[in-house]
Formats: structure tokens, C-alpha cells, sequence
């Protein structure tokens, strides 16, 4: 007898992932999920890096792949999960960005004022609704498909290192798009050794930890994300083009309040949210180049036929300069490694759990809590 | 004195391209080839392989690379290549793509009955016109910077083996997207040792040829092409899901003749046409997902949901088969080495110049001839 | 409770190598195992390609983890295989190239006559001995540790498809040696989408089949074998130097017929056979630099400076020519698909079972038993 | 007319490196640097690393093959350099490690006590006068091939950067051979983004700097140093080896003080000194394990089988512990980045030119000051 498996094909690890999982598939098939595959992961840093055009649905695939391995770690080390328990935390990591929008980053500041997580955990209880509608069969009336996934993702299921394979300082969500924006975009600073870093991964007090032989392993991730963040997240033509969409966004709002309204307390919100996606705002900003005024016809023939603002950046705010659709000025923060989140452990053969900061000859406290802020100030070129 | 370069990255080819001559700047900051950020290479293919989000405007700066190599390598033979001539060689292939439409192979037989050739043709001249009117400052009245480019393109320059490079059986296009291809969806047969055939590239009698160290490059090259051919680009479900937006085009042109309607003959057709990318293709069939047509409606949703036709492949012709928006046959050809084409020439040490197909122990003419016809036939699931 | 792990790194798949097994653990740390660190994979091929320095010891940890992942899949897909059979499949190749010698294609003609699989044969007998006596604590007499290891080495266990694994067309050794020899040349020719083909292994009536989808990369490991044939393995270059050594191996022999003799016969053979790696034979060979005998001293000084013969291949015998320590012939044969050796089988979703000659579009029988012979002729230049 | 071009094959760098230039054909063929395929760059390193079999020889082309791009660079940016000084910093780089012995950093301090640094100033002068020899036929009396390459080397020539090239923080030595070494051992922390750290390359006031925008890279650059160091360079097992090796040679010295002897004073010691490589040493050491010392039999067996003695790492000072054959202590200091050393220098596009320390948000003084300090214990298992 042949169970379905259905490969789907990944330029990251290797080439491809099997999916064996009739739930997963399913969750796979759901149009919320395919939705993702017109959301670029990164927005419009393809203007910059013209390979970044690798969408959130390729990346939260990526995640599901990684998680795959190191729940298969942890079981190799004795850690005790259980099929429900994997099949949970697979599908938490799978869906853990499906509430993101078009250009997240940038629209959800002006389309909708509810933040990507909380819009995550309504279209994850409503899919959770849906599948367990169709499983009514009698037997399953009380849990549904989707309920241990919820519990872990939300962080009430009460084995805490599950959530944080999804959320942490070193959960899945980072590693896969750290290592997928590093091959998109050709940085090779970013490159990170996953597969080592996953298989140095272990559970001590229901903590996920990192055995000691992974030390230099976790180095080279937290140095990666830092430079990764500078040269690509936090790229200063990548702010100019945010900014860019972002005054378009709001020139257009101001003229027409309805365009891209949605009402969030309104009963068809989640569907009317999942109708717009990347190719809506750029069709928009397309048109909006035939428009009778003049500043956002401007604006955007400037974004679609790439005249970006200038921008500077510096280490000190820029004061008394103008502010309108083709000028403004703004904070840049590295949040590379969050003291206030929780530290990364290491565990030690002797059974000594320390934190990666301890733990580190190179990356002591001092140049982990070195918060950089620069300040930019855009303009027309 | 410091000249203005540019460096784009790319993370085919160790991550970058640099650029530094004015005139290929200018050209590459044309709206006509911005436009190419938003039409994806390979149209629908990323429904199989989700990495292949890659854009014709990677592409051909990709090809810009690989010419910039390969002129290097044939000056380095003592090859004699002008200064104007490796510009004009750069600019065409640069260009040679720039005519693509949204999802071409599909939509240029419902959308615009003009070939992509054509238009690429008329889109050089009009930039090679502008960035001319500029120039007119008195003295380069005469020749304009696109001219030679154009002949190079058009294969009416003097010097045959340019236009090989632009357009051959070996030339920078097909190295590049093979390349590129491959890289994006990950399957790893069309890895092709760009760098070393280029450096065994050479020419004899004003014709593009290879020399005798580089036939197993050449092997290997025409067939990651043949394995490409049947594993990505005739993909059973990217031929179905290309179906499948056609019978969307021309139900959609049925009910309503004026949707993308463009007349060839119009003045502002050019200008018109660049208009339209992959994004507006893709808002129209979200749209029509509300139509009143439920043929139309339905076809839509499977679209944007990934509900693609099931598809069979066969040897042999499917005959008596019900053909409608949801049924349909047709043909595939293998064209991974065309005879009928100018056959890739093999220049050994002792002058000799001879056919691949007699230089190679491997792929004889038997091989190298040999076409393969396949015929499918798709339904709904 | 911690589980003793050994990483052993390895740039060729993703960079490590997890063993938990203890038996496994202890027959890597046998010196007829660490000896294989001292003998290159591929003999005086790095006199062509530098980077070819890797070993027989890290082609045997590859092919290893190869089979590790052949075995997970198989399993995945139903197929029933014991504890006890994964570790005799996994122990088998692991040992499967145990019993070469120094330079091994070379040599053997002239140091031992005796085949390598027969040596490999015997030195898996004594560590199974050796290990076995350590256990001998009473319950496991009559079964030793490598017991169905050998068996499956030598085609005598009941379940024919784990010999497949270990020797067969497709088997974990060819797959490691192409993707391992690929690497390491910089040839990329030999790159095989090595998971993929593995993750479409599968068995069918206990033969090991290929799933209908695995086709094309099927197609691609048979190409790449033929091109890494010519363009690495018979590299005219690597051919004459082997015949270089094998000149200087001839004529020391002439001169004192006790170098590096072994007796098959004699009691401390495997021993002694076990003492001998590359760095003895090209110390013999700088110190026969101070031969009294000119020829002895001539060869060995052009193969300790890379004086290489010159050679010439050809398509028909060289006749009437030279031979002598400095001049010689020879015939290279292409054996890159076996007929007489079990072909590969295509198993399809419908259960129907086909040979890859038949189920290949691309390589027809024409294609496949189509076998090259060449000729060379060496002298010095 | 066809100019003489060898083809060297290398898995790094896309495969390969074309040399055309007689001069440095004719070096590369020499016995000194022919005698670098028998020395391993990271000596007994493979014992942790099986991959990292990598010869000296590979990293000298490799580093070769980085100036030529270096150079390349410069050139276009407009920096004056002439053909003979093209050639002298190619021939500098090519030849600045020809002076090291077997196993050199270990052997060093016992076999001969002269550094490689001098050794290979000898060597280079030896090349020179041989090839001088060879030349002289009138015309070029004064003038000898590597005469501007040993000035280079020597800093001597008045172009401070060239030298700075062959020697400096961000020389193409330590470029190629942290990309080598992190090749072959698999350890992805050394990838660097060679190429493009080379495009930022540029010279200011006569000394190397980076450009303003190549600031990401050189602080990648410098970590994946740090991190190399301690994953593979000073790797606690390659340690341990690399002690037994020392006791080994330290021992048979004892008993032989005529083994391995070499005296720098004696008119033939280049010719001898460049007999031994990595291969001797091994030999002898398996040869000693037959020898009538106990000691030195069971160092020597426990080398060949791999029996590497345990290694305990700590923040302070071993005190009052055991030092013989078997037993002892050492330092290991960080040296990734050294202040006495000339600092990396980042030039601004409005011309200022400050240290990376400065440059850096990342990298602060305090972090490249850092100076980590180790000490080990070893002792049987």
C-alpha cells in the first residue's frame, strides 16, 4: 500500500521536501496558504537584490523542513514528543507567518491597523474550523486538526521548548530565512551551517538548548543575522523604497479613504484580507500613475520605473529638515539579539546550562547588548 | 577621477555584476527594462517549483555577464573586437529578451499576435531613438549608441560570430538561463560549467567555436539543456496549469473583447504594451474569480487556488476526447538540439573544425537527432 | 541518558556524518580502516586535478551515510528491513572498499595478485573474528557482529535488494564516488542530485527499483558517470602518469624483486599487506632517485617533478610502435552502463516494472550499449 | 598565433585558473614548488577534518589565481601598475609559502630552526639565479625574472601596496586560504565573500584600503577568521595530534639525533631541506613503530591507529600536572586581528580614510582588541 507523498521542490536544502502528512497537505491546499505564494518574503528589496523575489509561502515550507529535522533530533536524543505533539509543532511553524499582507513591513502601518500576529492566529482558528467541520464524523467531536498547533504557537501547551522551536531566539522562522534571503539574495554573509546548528539542538527542563559542541555554531548564526541586517534587512535603497510605497500609500488614502479600506471588526474581514496581495498593490501603483494629482502620479512613476530618493544615513537625527511626500527622516534599530527575549542556553556535558553570552570567549555581553541606532533622512536625488 | 560603477548583485555567478559603461547604465534604468522586474522568467512555473520566482530582468542582466566573460576570453585568443563592437555585443544581448510579455509562451498566442522577436526589435529602435535625441549635441548626428547593437541583434553586422553570441545554439542566453533556471528551482541537472565553456570559447572563420578541450562541456551542456526541457520547462503540471490560464484569456476575451486588447497598428501600442506585466494578468484573474460567468468563475478560482487539471502523457495521440475550457490535448517537442540550426562546431589544435556531432564519441548524430513528440491530455480531477 | 555520538566531518552533503552505532563506531577506529586515511581515492589523478587529495576513508563514510538515508527511505515506504539488516547493510559498505591497496588500479598489477574484493573479503573475516572475541561473553556464540554484513557483501543473504545497496548500477558506492570525485576535481559534470535519486529508490519482488518520478535524475547519474569517465577517470594526463608509476614499480621489481613483495600465502599477509599505504610508495620513489640504474632514476625523478610522458589517444591501435619503460600502449574502454550487469529498473505507479533502456526517452539501448574504446600511445615528450 | 595556456583545475573559485605567463609556468613547474603537492597546508588537521587532505601547492595557485583578480581590479580603478609589477606581485604571492617543511608548524621547532619565512627567501632567490642562468643571453644581464617579485615580497619594492597584497590583514594569502581550508573541512563559518571583498580593494596614498561599501565584508571577513581559528586552526583534537606528532620527533630525536638532521649551514641544505615532505615524516613514524624504545613505539602506534591522546581546555593555567612523552600543557592565543599589525583601512567616498575599528559599528575596538588566551592539558585517554 502507497500513502500519498507529495515532494515539493526547494532550491534551499538539497533541492526538495517530502510531505507525508494528509493534515499538512491539506493545510498546504487551504487558500489562505497559497495566498503566500504571491507575498514576497521580502518586499520590495528586490529592487536592490534583484534575485529576493522568493515568496512566504517557499519560506514557511522552508520552516515546516527545518522543524522536520530537529524534531527528529530531539527524538534521537530521547527527548519525548509525541506524533500529535510533531504533527503540532509542524503545523505551528507552518503557518506561523499566514497573517502576513503585501509588503507587511510597510502596508500594515497604513491598510490595517492589526498587527500580522494576531491576524495569524484568527485564519489558523478558522482553518482549525473548517477542517474539523469536515472530520465531524462523530468520533473527533472534541479536539480538532488544528488545536495542538494553536496551543504551541500561542505558548500555552504546557511542553514550553515546542513554542520556541517556532518563536525564540533560535527557533525555525529565523533559521530557515536567514539561510533562504542569503541564497535569494547572494549575500553569502548570511549562509549559516543549519544543518549543525539543528543537530546541536536539545531539551534540558523544557528549555530548548544547544549542546556545548554547538557553541561556535551559534556564534556564527548571531553574527550573520547582524550582518545580514545591515546589509539587506536595513539596506538604506531598501528603506528608500519602503519609504517610497509608503507615502504613496498614504497619498492615496488621503485622496480616497476607501482604497484598500478594511474594516476589522467586520464579519467577511479575514476573506476580504486574503484577496489582497502584492500584485494588487503594484497594479494600484500602476494606475495611480494616471492619476489627476499630481503628487501621487510622481510618487508613482517613481517607484515603478525605480527612481528611488536619495537617503542618507547617519549616526545622529537629522533636525530641522523638511518633511513631506519626498522627504522625511526615520530610526534604524539592530535588534539582533534581544537581552529582554530569552537568552540562548548552552548545556554543557557536566549538565552546566549557561547563556550563550557566558558561554562565548567571542560574543561576550558587551557586544551583545551594543544596540546601534542610525538615523536617515530621504530626498529626491 | 573616480567613475561612476555600479554593482548589481546576483546570486548566480558569485553574487554580483559590475557595470560601468554610461550608455549600458542608461539602457538598464529605461523604463522598457525596469518593466522586466515585474515578468517572471519562466510564467507559471513557479506552481511546481515555488524558488522559480526569477525575472527576465535577472535573466538578462545574467546574459550581460556571461557576454562580458566571453569577449574577454576571445580578446584574450587575439580575437579582434572593437571597443564599439563589444559594447554594441553587450547592449544586444542585454536587450535581446526585452519584448517578453507576461507569461509569453502563453498569453502571446491570446493577447498580442505579434512575436516577441518583433517587439523586442521595435523597443530597441524607440530607446535607441531617445537616448540619440540626447546625444544630438552636433558631432554623433550620424550613428546613434543602440545602432550597432541592433545589427548585432538583427544579424546584419558584418562580423557573423557577434550575432553568435547574441543568438546560437551556444550562445549567452541559453548559458545563462539554464543556469539560472537551474539555480531557482533547484533542479541541479542543468548545472552547466558556464565558466569553463565560456573559457573554451573561440573563433574560426568568423564563426563561434569551441575549442577541442571543451567537447565535454559541450556534451554536458546539451543535455542538462534536454533534461531541463522534460524535468522543468515541459513539466506535465506547469503545461496544465499554462492550459489553464489560456482557457481563462480566451474565455475572458470571449465575453469581453476589449480585456488587454492591443492594437499592433496604434501609435501608442508600444507604450501600451509595457504596460501590462505578470501582476496585471494576475489582479484580472482575481477579479474575474466575481464574474458573472460561471465557466469563467470557476476557472479563476482553480487558478488562484492551485487547483490545477490532472494531466496524461502519452506516446501516442489522445483521439475522442472531449476538448473544452476544462479538457484539452496537444503536443510537445523535445527542440534541445536543432539541426536545421547551425550545428555547434569543434576547432582542434590542428586546425581541423568539425560538427559536434562528429567530434563527440557520446552524443552521435543518431542521439543528437533524435526528436521526441509527446501528447497530453487534460481534464479536470 | 546520553548516548555516545560521533560527527565526522565532511564537506561533500551538507558537512557531517552522525554515528551512533557502537559496532560501527569500533570498526572505523580498526587500523585496516584509519589506514584507508593514507590512500587517495583516486591515485595520481591529483597530479591533474590538485584538489583530488581525498581518501578511500572518507569515500567509505560517504557511502555510508548514503546508505543510512537509502535505508530511512526504503523503510519510510514500507519496506520491511530489521535492526540487524540495517547495520550489516550499513557495516557492508562502510567495508566495501577495505581491502585496496596504494594506488590501487596501478599497483595491483604489479605488488599483489590478488584482487582487491578478495582482500576486502578476508580483512572483513578478521575484524569480524577480532570482534567477535571481545564479545564472546558467553550468549552471542554463535553470531559475530559482521556476520550479515559479509553476508550482503557477498551476495548470500536471503534478501537480494541490500546487496543492490552495496553493489549494483545504482549502488551508495557509485553514488558517493561520483558526487565525492565531482567535488573534490571541481569537475561539475559528476554532480548528481544524489538525495533525489535516493529518495526514489524504492523495492520491488526484492529488487531495488527506481520510482517512476526518479526517471530523469536516473538519466542524469547514467550521463554523468559516462562524462566524469572520459574527463576524469581516463584523463589522458592521469593515464600516463599511472603508466609512469607503473614502469617504476616494473623496473624496481626487475632490480630486486623483494620490493614490496607479499606473499599471499603467508600467515602474517593481511599484516603486512595493511602496512603499505601511498606515502610508502612515493618515499620508495624519491629514494630510488638515487639508484645506481639510469632508467629507475630517469622515471623516478619525472614522476616525483611531474615530468609527465606525453600521450597521444586515438581511435585505432598505434601499430608498430615503441615499447619500453618509456614508451607503451594501451586501451581505455568505456564501461559506464553494463548490460551483462544487472540493469536498472523503472518502477511504475501502475506496478509495472520496466528496464531504464526501455522507460528513458533520452537513452535508448542505442545510446546505452554503445561502448567506446580508445587507444593511447605514451612517450616522452 | 596561439600563446601557450595551462588550465589548472580547482574546486574553489568556479573551477579553475588559466596562467599564460611563461615566466610563472616555468615556476610552477620547478621542484620546489612541485614539492609542495607532497605537504598538506593544515598538516595533521585531517585527523578531525577527513576533507582536509588540501595541499600547500593548491592554496599558492589559489592565492595566485586571487591576486590576478586583485590586480584586474586595481587596474580598472585607475591605480598605476605595470606589466613587470603584475608579474612581481604574481611570482610573490605564487612562491610566499615555498619555504615550508612537512607538517611545518609542528615540525618546525624540531627538525630545523631556521623559519619558513627565511627558507623561503632562499628558495626564491635559488629560482631566481636558475632562471637568470637560463636567460642570459646578453641582453638581460642585470635584470632577472623574480627579481621585483623577492622585492615585493622582502617590502623593499617602493610600492608599499604590492607588498601589502602578498602581506597584510587582508592579503589574497589569508583571503584564499580561510575560502580553502573552510572548503575542505566543510566548516561553512570561513566562507567569505572573496570576490567581492577584491572588487572593494583599492589604494589610497600608496596603501591597500577597502571601500567604503565593502565594510560588511571585512567585518565578515575578520569573524569567520576568529571563528575558523577555533573550529579548525586551534580545534582541541587537532591540538592533541599535533603534540604526539612533537613527542614523536622529539623522542626519535633522543634516540637519533642524526634523524631528519639538517644543517642550515651546509652548501647543499635547500636541496636536502626540500627532500622532506609530509610523506617521509609518515613513513618514519610507522617505520619507529618497530622500534626497541617502548616509548617511541607506542607514540608512534598511536598516530598511525588514530589513538590521539585527550585533551582538556581551560581558561587558566594547568598547575603541578604531569609533563613527559604523554603528558603537557600549552597556550593558544587568538591572534584573528592585530593591532601591532597595520590596520585595515576603509576609504570614504569624500576621501577620508579611517580604520575599520572606526569604520565599524560592529567591530569596535574593544571587540578586535579582545585577546582570548586558552590553555590546554594532554594525556592518554
Amino acid at each position: 500500500m502507497m500513502t500519498k507523498r507529495k515532494i515539493i521542490n526547494d532550491p534551499v536544502y538539497d533541492g526538495f521536501l517530502s510531505v507525508e502528512d494528509p493534515v499538512i497537505l491539506q493545510v498546504i491546499e487551504h487558500p489562505y496558504f497559497q495566498r503566500q505564494r504571491r507575498i514576497k518574503q521580502l518586499g520590495l528589496t528586490y529592487l536592490v537584490y534583484p534575485g529576493a523575489m522568493h515568496t512566504r509561502f517557499s519560506h514557511m515550507l522552508g520552516a515546516l523542513n527545518l522543524m522536520k529535522r530537529a524534531l527528529e533530533t530531539l527524538k534521537q536524543k530521547g527527548v519525548d514528543i509525541s506524533d500529535e505533539e510533531c504533527r503540532g509543532a509542524k503545523l505551528a511553524i507552518l503557518l506561523h507567518d499566514i497573517g502576513h499582507g503585501p509588503f507587511s513591513h510597510t502596508s500594515e502601518r497604513v491598510l490595517v491597523d492589526v498587527p500580522h500576529e494576531e491576524i495569524t492566529l484568527l485564519m489558523m482558528r478558522r482553518i482549525n474550523e473548517e477542517m474539523g467541520e469536515r472530520d465531524r464524523s462523530g468520533a473527533n467531536e472534541a479536539s480538532r486538526p488544528l488545536d495542538t498547533a494553536i496551543a504551541i504557537f500561542s505558548n500555552t501547551y504546557h511542553k514550553h521548548f515546542l513554542h520556541q522551536l517556532v518563536s525564540s531566539q533560535l527557533d525555525m522562522d529565523r533559521l530557515d530565512y536567514l539561510g533562504r534571503d542569503s541564497f535569494f539574495t547572494g549575500v553569502s554573509e548570511g549562509i549559516v551551517g543549519t544543518d549543525r546548528i539543528i543537530s546541536m539542538l536539545n531539551v534540558h527542563n523544557d528549555e530548548l538548548v544547544v549542546d556545548e559542541k554547538g557553541i561556535y555554531s551559534v556564534e556564527k548564526f548571531i553574527i550573520s543575522r547582524r550582518l545580514m541586517y545591515w546589509q539587506v534587512y536595513m539596506h538604506k535603497t531598501v528603506i528608500a523604497a519602503d519609504q517610497l510605497l509608503l507615502s504613496i500609500l498614504r497619498r492615496a488614502r488621503e485622496l480616497d479613504p476607501s482604497v484598500f479600506h478594511l474594516d476589522p471588526h467586520a464579519a467577511d474581514f479575514l476573506d476580504r484580507f486574503a484577496e489582497i496581495d502584492d500584485d494588487d498593490i503594484m497594479v494600484a501603483v500602476k494606475q495611480w500613475r494616471h492619476s489627476d494629482d499630481e503628487v501621487l502620479r510622481t510618487l508613482c512613476n517613481n517607484l515603478v520605473n525605480r527612481h528611488l530618493p536619495a537617503i542618507r544615513i547617519s549616526n545622529a537625527p537629522f533636525e530641522n529638515v523638511e518633511c513631506d511626500y519626498f522627504h522625511g527622516t526615520g530610526e534604524l534599530h539592530n535588534r539582533s539579539y534581544d537581552f529582554a527575549d530569552q537568552e540562548i542556553k548552552v548545556l554543557y556535558k557536566d549538565g552546566r546550562c549557561v547563556d550563550i553570552s557566558e558561554a562565548s570567549d567571542q560574543l561576550d555581553r558587551h557586544f551583545l547588548e551594543k544596540q546601534v541606532t542610525k538615523y536617515y533622512y530621504y530626498h529626491p536625488k
